[in-house]
């Protein structure tokens, strides 16, 4: 739209006007019964979407503060056994590694997770487990479901990153074991960034670390939580925020919602293979294509700043690789609202920008897409 | 207003239309230069309001997320005098217990603090000093000027939480050495909950901890704030409101605010003594009366819960005591947009209030409120 970007990238992502328009509401107190519902209105609706009935906890902070709250207050002084195969993966790693000792269990970026590794160290002791179940750097889904497995056999906690499924793809917390689950709002909810959510099991809380950091302190978390509040002073436009997200998901359907995600995404493949353009991530079998972002490889010659530049000029916005990914890949979200005239769009710019620096298509991407839509 | 309370509290408090309504802007990428536009002209517009010329970065989360991350960066390991005459200073000690050694030098609530027994601390080789400037649990004004020479006498780090102070009362970090400065985003500001921002000196960063905490990492701050960008999703929406916020700031002139906050707190003060009511606050002199929150002691008999809820049914909402001094003061914000209106509204609730209950006031609060504004 004129003045306004369209913003495909993993997050974040494009905001209904209605969730946004929540945040003019003004100031409430946040300690009163009016915070409280809305606190609890939004517990409620996220139970389901993280498949859980463990308790969940609202943080205001980024998806990497709900993840230093997990690994923080549940793995300290543990040796952690940390699945590695992305950007988002390694950085629990190191959160681990600051409270406890993280071992890591890696693969190359995008490639499926070496969970012989994982069973390995949690032969040798590993206490806890984390997984990133749909790392964005290199858009592939990691098998929640298989570690949820080898935890349980091995007894260990399970930290389970879903910072960027939940919401926009099938997440079973309490099928797959998972004692501690975390999402952002800024990815498949479609709310404004600046928040995290955290559900925790019972059998979490006995892992409770004695030191704990002072904001994300999960017991003062827990005891104001019994009260529907928070310890500290919450981003109160972001709680209303989320509970309108919160709604317009359940007005949707979450069936919907992540068949939605997926449609979108397989358009996305389809178009790659369309053109000819190589997917960066290489699972072991198409179910495990992230369903919420897909990266493609630049082909040989094209620049990533130059590419992306063009198609920025013409009102569209994703991502880039991250790290020793930079120039080498693209990626383009489709979470949260983002639905057939979005993925539209941002083929046609990627397929003519293509085109404009010297890579031929071998079919329409477009059309490719559209049919799958 | 119909449908909508008037927060009276010491924060959060109300947040004038057009900085609510910036929140409804679509998301935009954080990693952009629009992002960065927003970002260095928060930074710039707060120097004058902090009173320093040090870097400012800006964190999204609550003023206690702000405390954290100076005492986890700066006061790690270090042993720390921490002047307490309230909540937030007892915070600030719990916090600097957690992360180094906290020597407390306390008084009552509410009465000046033992400067004496913060040289004794500072000579027993105390090496950083934590002070709340204004205490909003106990209504007092804390000499900030005076902490800021025993520190630089004896060389300490001078951690100074000016959350409910900057924006709404002279700070001169600078001046003063306040090595580092917090303020919150939901007090003075006027913005909406949720940011905080912390200035830090060239001093301070010498005292980088080497264990830090992840998402409080102010060495990681630092690294992206050089870019004008944040190290984790921002919640974008609140940096909108804060930009906003700072320039009704500027549109209103830092001096005027000021003023603007000394008048209305002094006809808060004014209406207790002509009621015959005490201020809970017993400072040495008339300046260290808080010039942004006033507690009053309620008289013996009247039920705190009844009385603020009678005058919750009028449609405003203020404050009680906190701990141990609930139930024996009721504290009213006058903070932020808050100006003659308000406090007329809310002292001729309070004084029906008071009558309604029993006590009957020597003069009219109301009359005399009026004559200060």
């Amino acid at each position: 739209m004129q003045n306004e970007t369209l913003l495909m990238m993993p997050g974040p992502v494009p905001v209904p006007e209605r969730v946004r328009l929540a945040m003019a509401t003004q100031a409430i107190n946040h300690r009163g019964s009016d915070f409280s519902a809305v606190y609890d209105e939004i517990t409620e609706r996220l139970g389901p979407m993280f498949g859980t009935k463990n308790d969940i906890y609202l943080l205001s902070g980024s998806g990497t503060a709900g993840m230093e709250a997990a690994i923080g207050n549940f793995c300290a002084n543990k040796t952690v056994a940390c699945l590695v195969n992305g950007k988002f993966g390694d950085r629990l790693c190191k959160l681990s590694g600051l409270y406890g000792t993280a071992v890591e269990c890696a693969s190359e970026w995008g490639t499926p997770l070496p969970l012989d590794q994982l069973e390995t160290a949690l032969e040798n002791g590993a206490e806890a487990v984390t997984l990133v179940h749909n790392e964005t750097s290199a858009a592939i889904k990691n098998p929640a479901e298989a570690v949820g497995k080898l935890c349980k056999k091995h007894d260990a906690l399970f930290i389970l990153d879903g910072i960027t499924s939940i919401a926009g793809d099938v997440v079973e917390a309490d099928k797959w074991g998972a004692d501690i689950a975390v999402v952002g709002s800024q990815k498949c909810l479609a709310a404004p960034a600046g928040m995290a959510a955290i559900s925790v099991s019972e059998r979490a809380w006995d892992h409770l670390a004695e030191w704990r950091p002072f904001y994300l302190d999960m017991a003062a978390y827990k005891k104001s939580g019994a009260k529907s509040q928070t310890p500290y002073t919450p981003a109160i436009p972001l709680f209303f925020a989320l509970r309108e997200a919160c709604r317009v998901i359940d007005d949707e359907g979450l069936k919907n919602r992540i068949m939605r995600h997926k449609t979108c995404s397989a358009a996305m493949r389809a178009a790659a293979w369309a053109w000819g353009l190589e997917l960066f991530a290489t699972p072991d079998d198409l179910h495990q294509y992230s369903n919420t972002v897909t990266a493609f490889s630049y082909p040989e010659g094209i620049d990533d700043g130059e590419f992306r530049g063009r198609i920025k000029k013409m009102g569209i916005e994703f991502s880039g690789g991250q790290d020793h990914l930079k120039g080498k890949i693209f990626r383009i979200g489709s979470m949260g609202a983002t639905d057939i005239p979005e993925v539209l769009a941002v083929l046609a710019a990627v397929q003519d920008t293509l085109r404009h620096f010297g890579f031929e298509p071998e079919h329409d991407g477009v059309q490719a897409a559209a049919e799958v839509l």
